[in-house]
């Protein structure tokens, strides 16, 4: 039976902590300098460990078990969001490194760009063969502006290779992550065995009114399209309780009135909103009833109202003998202390999945916090976590 | 009888025009060389006229007449929004040359800054004696950030003295201006008699929740402070028509979420909302309706909501021996071409109402477009008006 040096896992990840810290999180954007230096951080641990490691075309690290025979694959993303938390994403890498050092027929890999500064998943969808050339040419960063080609060249990636994994050479793909909510805690529970990824489908609904002064236009005479936004908005707070499943989610994230002053009636309305789950039935019938609601909103409005599909992702479901084996060990190191959850938020396992069976385990985040340097997980539960994904590989391995 | 000039009325607008021209429109932001150049040109008119002109230390441009006896008051602003019309403020001040020149006793003024570049009714509030040196202290330009006292002394206006209009010397104030609306374009009317300037009562909700990952947090655990928003100005939209008055306004001019992101669920929401009336009493009672909405809100939502008064401003009732010279003259030049209705924007005459009775003639706007270059007004309205504003002058001297 392979032993987990748990005490050095935790002991790797205070190290990364280092690079590009801030506060008692990290600022490591993907392709700056900090990013880069943790990539090549991981680059030689990799090399201590026996694992050969390379640098692909758009900076996903690889390091390759020498021996022959068939591998896991596991890991996840080491650069994080802006002044964000030390494990989101270096968690799952790093547990990549302990289960190789244990021995383990493990191939680890960190994905470029999950956080999504250049568009998102740059890393996973560049290794499952589905990034083109194009969409490189024309994404570039949410706050810089600055093009992916130019930040590649910044790096020092531009030209190389970017080869996707191939997927004879696993067995499947694991990786631990945060849980990012508060369910786990709230359970006053230590693991989860993530049944799956849900799908984001995320929309835009533009309202078209008339921009007039609030002053000398009757409300009989106005087109507001802000307040049309409010009624539908109503309208879907109403009816969406009616359709969802256990765990749908919907939220709506922005509601941009034109042009936004005290005295002018809004001209126009921009509403972002998305909902998630993890059953594509249960999407469809979700864009049903939204679909539903516009047109009833056009027929009852004087401002239409306009639906506009920004992006709607695949579920990407875990791999049951995958997730069996991460309930035994789970059970073996702690009886009880696990659940089975979904995954609300994407991860590179969705991607991954395309390829190979993925499964994924979720550390407690302490009161649920994500995205912010103030992140954190118990030490206790990160060990608990590390021997569980061991035995969980072994146990794999052996099938 | 007095003959007024309106060739020479609508020659004065269109050399006016000419300061600051863009494109059919003209911009003339407060205290800009542009603005100061307008000045000027009405003081040289004003001395042609043989009226005694002036500019104290906000900008106000008062030409007065060198007879005995008692006066009328004409006038309103001269400088611009940016890009905005041709007649908005222009009309009124040229108006009251018109009469002047006709050989009414008549002085002429033109206040500064109407329009808000500097927070609105700078001029008027000084006239009336209620605009305080700390008040200019602490104000600045809404665009650049210049502050009041810079943009004074650069216009050269620094120390000058700026003393109340002499309340004794006036029977009255005659301000003529555009509609800014479509009530008198729609019922195919030349002629507004305005009742009275509504009070704009303009709040700021601020609804605070949790910011968290719209994936990771289950609709259970969530304090959603865009949806309380929402439910909130839902419940607004259906409560306020029970308790408005006829010509009752209410707007939702922003509503910011933040951060605004689409996977983020909102922590806190900031909604800009006011309503107009002409009945104080009607403010209040709206008053009384939005704090109950806001109590049941706190009530129900997760997220709690508070109301902070951004500023509650008085109507000024128009005098009604002053609004019958203006119908009696209107019926005179053109029976049935005219309307009584009240003002929903504010104009100098609401500040000037607190020193004299005042009075407010509304030529049509064409398409209501207001604020904008292509803001635009029949001339044969503008004669029409100006024969209206004229009879009524030599009317109410007459009382």
């Amino acid at each position: 039976m392979a032993q987990i040096d748990t005490a050095r896992f935790i002991a790797d990840l205070q190290e990364l902590r280092k690079i590009g810290e801030f506060k008692t999180g990290v600022h490591r954007p993907t392709y700056t300098p900090q990013d880069m230096e943790s990539r090549r951080w991981l680059m030689d641990r990799m090399a201590e460990i026996g694992l050969e490691p390379s640098m692909d075309g758009v900076g996903n690290v690889l390091g390759k078990h020498k021996g022959p025979g068939i591998k896991l694959l596991a890991g996840s993303h080491i650069e994080t969001q802006n002044e964000a938390g030390w494990l989101d994403g270096a968690l799952g890498v790093v547990a990549g490194l302990a289960l190789a050092r244990a021995g383990l027929p493990v191939d680890v890999v960190a994905c470029a760009d999950e956080e999504g500064h250049y568009g998102g998943f740059v890393g996973s969808r560049s290794l499952t063969g589905i990034l083109t050339e194009e969409q490189i040419d024309a994404a570039s960063n949410r706050t810089t502006g600055q093009t992916l080609r130019e930040a590649l060249a910044g790096a020092g990636l531009a030209g190389l290779p970017r080869p996707p994994l191939e997927a004879s050479r696993y067995k499947g793909f694991f990786e631990m992550h945060i849980e990012q909510g508060t369910q786990l805690e709230n359970a006053g529970l230590r693991a989860g065995v993530v049944s799956g990824i849900v799908a984001i489908w995320q929309w835009k609904i533009v309202i078209e009114g008339n921009q007039d002064h609030a002053g000398g236009t009757t409300m009989a005479e106005r087109r507001d399209a802000g307040l049309t936004a409010v009624r539908l908005l109503a309208a879907i707070d109403q009816e969406f309780p009616r359709h969802v499943g256990e765990r749908t989610t919907w939220t709506t994230g922005r509601i941009a009135l034109e042009p936004g002053a005290p005295s002018i009636i809004p001209g126009r309305a921009e509403i972002l909103f998305q909902f998630r789950d993890i059953s594509t039935e249960k999407l469809a019938e979700l864009e049903t009833v939204l679909r539903r609601l516009i047109q009833e909103s056009n027929r009852r409005e004087k401002c239409p109202a306009r639906l506009e599909a920004v992006s709607l992702s695949k579920p990407a479901m875990c791999d049951h003998a995958m997730m069996a084996c991460l309930a035994e060990a789970a059970e073996a190191v702690q009886p009880g202390c696990w659940q089975k959850m979904p995954s609300g938020a994407g991860h590179d396992s969705q991607y991954i999945a395309r390829l190979m069976p993925v499964a994924m385990l979720f550390t407690p985040s302490i009161g649920g916090i994500s995205h912010h340097w103030s992140e954190d997980t118990k030490i206790e539960d990160l060990e608990l976590c590390m021997q569980i994904l061991g035995g969980a590989a072994e146990r794999f391995l052996a099938v």
